[in-house]
């Protein structure tokens, strides 16, 4: 199973890809689409959906796995987050692609143990469970890559968790899918 | 000269297009794309994507116009409301259009007079500035409309003006586009 994970934003979106067999990780490819101050705010949304298309055609993943936030510091930039966020969605579901959204406490809580970590701790957790030498930079690209193994820690079954993500709540380690649901 | 006007949200996205010589406007089309609650919502943004894109390679707009809003109850809102946005401006810049903004309060000033007017006084002025029998509906369609007015209130030029919107600020009145610059 492939999960593609996203990291939204109108200055950089991060994304990473894992393949998964619930126990064991891959790294497929991770990076983060930049977008230059130069060009206009609808410009920066056109390389964001054209960016993700075609990544989720070159890598077809089997779920897209986004970051959510509902605590914001401002409305403001809630409003200009929600416009990446939107046409990240609208890149996966053109793709026939199914999308589930975490919290970033969620996401830490998953991948760290602990839903206030720093955003080192969630890169070099990656770094650990994806088995690799360095940290995938830059921290979009490793915060897309917790977001996609969230996904399956939360919902992989047997699942290998780093020893120290037995914090978990209860309902995460034993929470299963609705039969018949993806991923299946 | 046509404008497209946009009033985004994601339970439903207004919509209207007026062509103007900068003295008279004649509405060429208005309406709402409707989303119903059953679909899951990356599908709502495929739908107003896909129904905003059909619209203006029908209607060939020389520009966009969309209320902008940075001012919201909350963040959650703000976000939600972000997503929609986003997908709309996508339609623009995809179809080759500039895309201007404009608040509320300024359609509200451009159009009524009054930046704190009520939904029906615009739906009433944009009915009276467009030469109709009656009101367009729903709200987010004669919203709509009033933004793509709006844009040419604030940039029209010789552009007739209500007597009400001899309330605008002056700066308001006088302003021109630099030149070069759209709309031609």
């Amino acid at each position: 199973m492939k999960v593609f994970g996203i990291d939204p934003g109108s200055e950089r979106t991060g994304y990473g890809c894992i393949e998964t067999d619930g126990q064991r990780h891959r790294l497929v490819t991770s990076g983060a689409i930049s977008l230059s101050a130069r060009i206009t705010f609808p410009e920066r949304l056109q390389r964001i959906h054209e960016g993700l298309s075609s990544l989720l055609r070159e890598y077809r993943p089997d779920l897209v796995a986004i970051e959510n936030l509902f605590h914001s510091t401002n409305a403001r930039s809630a409003l200009k987050l929600g416009h990446a966020r939107g046409v990240a969605m609208l890149a996966a579901v053109e793709a026939g692609l199914a999308v589930v959204e975490y919290t970033p406490a969620e996401i830490k809580r998953a991948v760290v143990g602990y839903g206030r970590a720093e955003k080192h701790q969630v890169a070099d957790m990656v770094r650990v469970l994806l088995h690799l030498d360095t940290v995938p930079a830059p921290f979009d690209a490793s915060d897309a890559l917790a977001v996609a193994i969230c996904h399956v820690h939360a919902t992989g079954g047997a699942v290998a968790l780093p020893a120290d993500a037995q914090r978990l709540p209860r309902s995460w380690r034993q929470w299963r899918p609705p039969a018949g649901s993806r991923p299946s």
